[in-house]
């Protein structure tokens, strides 16, 4: 983006200013100017979105969306109110196509707000238009473009109907089965047994009326050509009443989202037209001979599990957005609430505590490195959809899907476990008013935790990764093939032999500030663990065990390790880059590398023992390192104002930006319904008094 | 106890058989007996007190207490479903006041059996007779008792008031006031304004008549005496409205335990009888004189904050319940929930995974570990109460009050923070199935998580460990005095300098199967991080930091490790005892042995680079160990057997006694309410379409 000298600064102007209260004694000490920082962050188009037009402002002033932090809400209600915002959200249509293909990154900012706002409403809107809709038009071709055009205005709602009750990891598994009818030219679609019923669908526990569902094809010779997927209507649209065949419903209450309705589905002989296969990867003919383009069965299968792939790039950054608001929480109430002090008198805010600043502040670093590596992968992930609808069949793009892959299957892991972890320490270090739902630390605790588990289970993608770099690793020694990568996140490996006998170098606080120096030492650190991973997986396989016991084997020792440690080198890398990079502004470089070499050194801490196992590590090197984390508190306060969405978005009463911890924790209290009520059951108290051990049950 | 011959039978007999299912091929690879195990946990006793009379079986015959797992439950209704509960246990009164003097064990069974119902009814339960009702046995005099027998049988209902909206950590600086009005003879109770409120007091929402309240005591020549408690009325006992003055009510929704109803209080010159001053360490005479049978002001404020010291080895053993039943849920689901196989055609159960072994089975040796600690602190803390009781004046006894404060202290955050971690665990190992709320990880990681932050935040009491060692360490340094303490935890320090001597030493697997390997290197620990600590204590002063400073900026490095390292070394240590003890059935110490090992290395892996920076570890000679916990699979399930309680009690579909995961799961989905029925709400998508782009914001 070229800006004109005078464009510039409007976007910056239009950035109100922070009301001033108790949190000024930090924002005064901070070393950069945190509008700087946003703008830096995200660009004059982007802020220019955010701070006008978007979605942000307006909701705040749409009483369909009113906050009520903390508020008992039934479920039944919460996903009536989350469907009737979805629908004001298809009446705000922040965005236009037009702009979405110029702009890709403006859809994540609004998946950004509107998750910040409620991930329920967030992912309810995006099930439909986004995951059925852009389902149906990847792998359908044009006799489904009425399915995509009808989710549109809500015509019809759609869902995804994937994993069955008694499969989730093992989609290949799936028992559902689509039977082709010549006679009639259906396909019979049916579920086995309640144990194949589909399972934790999103929106179809209470809304969808299609679904794309996922099922073994049949053809009339009784061949199994393996999984498709078909769209199924499963609701009158007119009444919104289970068709014939179908028993569908709600899988009940989650630990959060629970504005989504999650369902289930158990066809009985349901029958569809052939027509609703969605027929990119195979199609069936009228008279029902079963064609495809795809001659490796396998390959078939990828493709149409395609799809898929961008979903654990956009849950790395949903994960990132539940981190910083945490972090905007924590920060904001340390630096307000005050306990003890050096005299009796006087208290100090809890953010003056090495041991608070020691839990908080490398989440907030972590949160700065993730806000970068979370856009940078979105932006490889657009270069190779770009690829895909171009048609290009080079190579290099079949390599850049594998790369994509493996960044998907570990940023996930890295991102939603850090978001975890990090949200469980900001409750904690909020002590109880952290426990207070209305503070949302659980809110956000709750709905972030399905990113652990939804589009693959942490721990069993990290496998996809190390798959992907042993492949390297073995494709190099066997075959003498150059490790080089179209993400370049590999090309370092090619270099592996040399890295391996480097050693950690620095030897003062200083040179620990270069996060050149945790860099290096990731690199080192992937390279050993390529190496033993290898080395694990060859002993399993000498000792005669099968490929599917020696993968399983090496996972602990050091496959799963070895995932983590890439991603985290990936993420770090990208994060030094920016802040060496002459573009970053002046100003802003010095906070940047001082949140890069923390980020890289906290990530580090987790494997010492690996780094002094494998001898990269002499002793006591890389100890003094850890206090570096403590001198970034007189920055928090600003670097968390650069994170914060508005107080209504944040929606905490302890992390508002006047810093008013207790007015707003009171006021919020007292707004409570019935809050000073006596209970509607009082008269249980004060008449039928218990007669103590009249019920004690006898030998 | 002594047994007869013939007794020892009796109550295994009546332990029912598990149901057999899809767990019996783990049951039957078992290497011990459940039952066996059962009994010598338990003891004969208390065995029957569970498996006859008890709560644990009367509870599932009673209406008012039926299950519906995973029900969305408003917190109005559970407030009362609660309150009703309550008041049926004073019917049951399991456990006569004679029962609890003749085995103080069976409180916390009966205390373990209610919170694996319901934290939030175990709490509300026990904070009326035993937070309010013992506080005021112990805290006033004769003219108070009364108010403690008021409690027996409802007629008022207690609460212990002491945290403010601004106050929690720093006890000494609350700001509610309680002054001598010598002309009513009363006290006027007043807070200064709504940041001195009563805050997070349990069973002050809605319920409590009477409040423990700590307030500033002022005599009428404006003396301040420091914090003192008084029986604050607040609601009427016949109506259960606020009295005048009183502003009383409740601060909303928590992120657990909804049941209990957590309130605040602001008093507005309240007047209250000057007999309603807990008098045991202070009296304030008719014509306004202060009198204390203490001269420092220090003693008396520990004194009558005394009461609070056995909470925090009563939460040790509550975190303990918690992660117990989230590992009977994650254990058995891995152990029936299949998935992926060696053939495509045969999938096999997901505990068959070395990394779902490597996840859960570590916590699952740390809960027999806590299961002997949890009981043998609280036996510590029993023979310190009879002192107490006994009015014991020895040095001995100080002692021990010290010692036991340093063990709770410490011992509440590693059995808070060791649930909490494990459950996520287990709610991660359950996949999608463990997201669901009716499966219960959830509402345990909900209600466990408080444990973190009630009765002292765990990072602000390991301070209070800490400090106790280094105590030790200074007086043996400058005193000449020898480490010795009542409970023996800390003897082992008095030979420091021998023990920073060792190294470590197993060469082999089979070494590191003895728990004597990892406890040697525990000792070591400790005494490391006890020097470590006092030298960087020394460097803070000898830099001219002051004592609070010095002490803060200690507290990373390492007196924060170092209260950790004591607490776990004294965890794997009885445990180590337990199952070296010749009184352990023979047929029982193997597989004892094997978790004790497993517990000792595992958590020694967090210390892994403090280890190796101390020259205490020689290069990859741990590593080998770490292995061991893959060897317990085959026992898994017969390891949580002992563990579980009935499957009313656990409330969790996929972790039944009977294995049949998907069916249990399938049929509390269709007994879910309006699980079948259109929203309420269904004409809000048939009709009233929304117009797209209607509400466009407008640049």
């Amino acid at each position: 983006i070229i800006l004109l000298p005078g464009e510039k600064k409007k976007a910056a102007d239009l950035m109100a200013d922070l009301p001033s209260g108790p949190l000024d004694i930090y924002r005064k000490k901070a070393s950069f100017n945190w509008k700087d920082m946003l703008l830096f962050l995200d660009g004059e188009e982007i802020l220019a979105f955010k701070v006008t037009s978007d979605s942000l402002l307006t909701l705040e002033n749409d009483p369909l969306f009113a906050r009520r932090p903390g508020e008992d809400v039934p479920m039944e209600k919460m996903r009536e109110l989350t469907f009737l915002r979805v629908k004001q959200l298809f009446r705000y249509d922040f965005i236009t196509k037009e702009e979405t293909m110029a702009n890709p990154w403006k859809t994540v900012v609004l998946s950004d707000c509107l998750g910040m706002y409620d991930w329920a409403m967030s992912a309810k809107f995006f099930l439909n238009k986004g995951m059925f809709g852009a389902t149906v038009a990847n792998s359908g071709s044009g006799r489904h473009s009425r399915y995509v055009e009808n989710t549109e205005d809500m015509t019809t709602f759609g869902c995804f109907a994937l994993t069955e009750l008694s499969h989730g990891s093992n989609t290949r598994a799936m028992r559902t089965t689509a039977t082709y009818d010549p006679s009639t030219q259906e396909f019979v679609i049916h579920s086995p047994d309640f144990e194949a019923a589909k399972f934790w669908v999103g929106n179809l526990g209470k809304t969808a009326t299609h679904a794309v569902v996922f099922a073994q094809l049949y053809t009339p010779d009784r061949v199994c050509h393996g999984l498709h997927s078909f769209i199924v209507p499963v609701r009158d649209p007119k009444t919104l009443l289970a068709l014939p065949g179908v028993l569908v419903g709600d899988i009940g209450k989650k630990l959060g989202q629970n504005g989504l309705d999650n369902g289930f589905a158990l066809f009985h002989n349901v029958r569809i037209p052939r027509e609703n296969l969605l027929n990119k990867t195979g199609d069936v003919t009228a008279d029902g001979r079963y064609l495809t383009p795809f001659k490796d069965p396998n390959k078939r299968f990828g493709a149409s599990l395609g799809a898929l792939s961008g979903g654990r790039v956009s849950i790395t950054r949903m994960a990132l957005i539940n981190l910083k608001l945490a972090l905007v929480v924590a920060i904001r109430f340390s630096a307000t609430r005050r306990q003890f002090g050096p005299k009796d008198t006087e208290e100090i805010p809890v953010l003056e505590y090495q041991l608070q600043q020691w839990r908080l502040i490398p989440y907030l670093a972590a949160a700065y490195a993730l806000e970068r590596f979370s856009k940078d992968i979105f932006m490889n992930f657009v270069e190779f959809q770009i690829g895909q609808i171009m048609r290009d069949n080079s190579d290099r793009q079949a390599e850049m899907g594998k790369e994509i892959h493996a960044i998907g299957c570990s940023s996930k892991p890295l991102g939603s476990w850090t978001a975890q972890r990090g949200i469980q320490e900001c409750r904690e270090a909020c002590g109880g008013h952290g426990y207070l739902a209305m503070n949302r630390l659980g809110n956000l605790r709750d709905d972030n935790d399905p990113n652990c588990t939804y589009e693959g289970d942490n721990n069993v993608l990290l496998q996809q990764t190390s798959n992907y770099l042993l492949s390297w690793l073995q494709a190099k020694l066997h075959d003498g093939v150059r490790i080089e990568s179209p993400l370049h996140t590999v090309d370092f490996l090619d270099d592996f032999r040399r890295i391996l006998g480097t050693k950690f170098k620095a030897t003062s606080m200083e040179e620990c500030m270069d996060s050149a120096v945790p860099l290096a030492a990731y690199k080192w650190l992937v390279c050993f663990l390529l190496v033993e991973s290898q080395k694990r997986l060859q002993q399993q396989r000498a000792s005669g065990k099968g490929e599917f016991e020696a993968r399983n084997n090496s996972q602990v020792y050091y496959c799963r390790s070895l995932a983590i440690a890439y991603i985290e080198h990936d993420c770090l890398r990208r994060f030094h880059e920016q802040t060496t990079d002459e573009d970053t502004p002046a100003g802003l470089r010095p906070v940047l590398r001082k949140l890069c070499a923390l980020y890289g050194l906290w990530s580090l801490s987790s494997h010492m023992a690996t780094l002094y196992q494998g001898l990269y590590c002499s002793l006591y090197d890389t100890h003094r390192c850890r206090a570096l984390r403590l001198c970034l508190k007189d920055d928090a306060v600003s670097l968390v104002d650069v994170l914060a969405p508005t107080d209504f978005m944040l929606n905490s009463p302890v992390g508002c930006a006047d810093g008013q911890l207790y007015k707003n924790l009171w006021s919020t209290v007292m707004q409570g319904s019935q809050v000073l009520d006596r209970p509607s059951w009082w008269k249980e108290f004060c008449s039928d008094k218990p007669a103590v051990g009249s019920l004690r049950p006898k030998l």
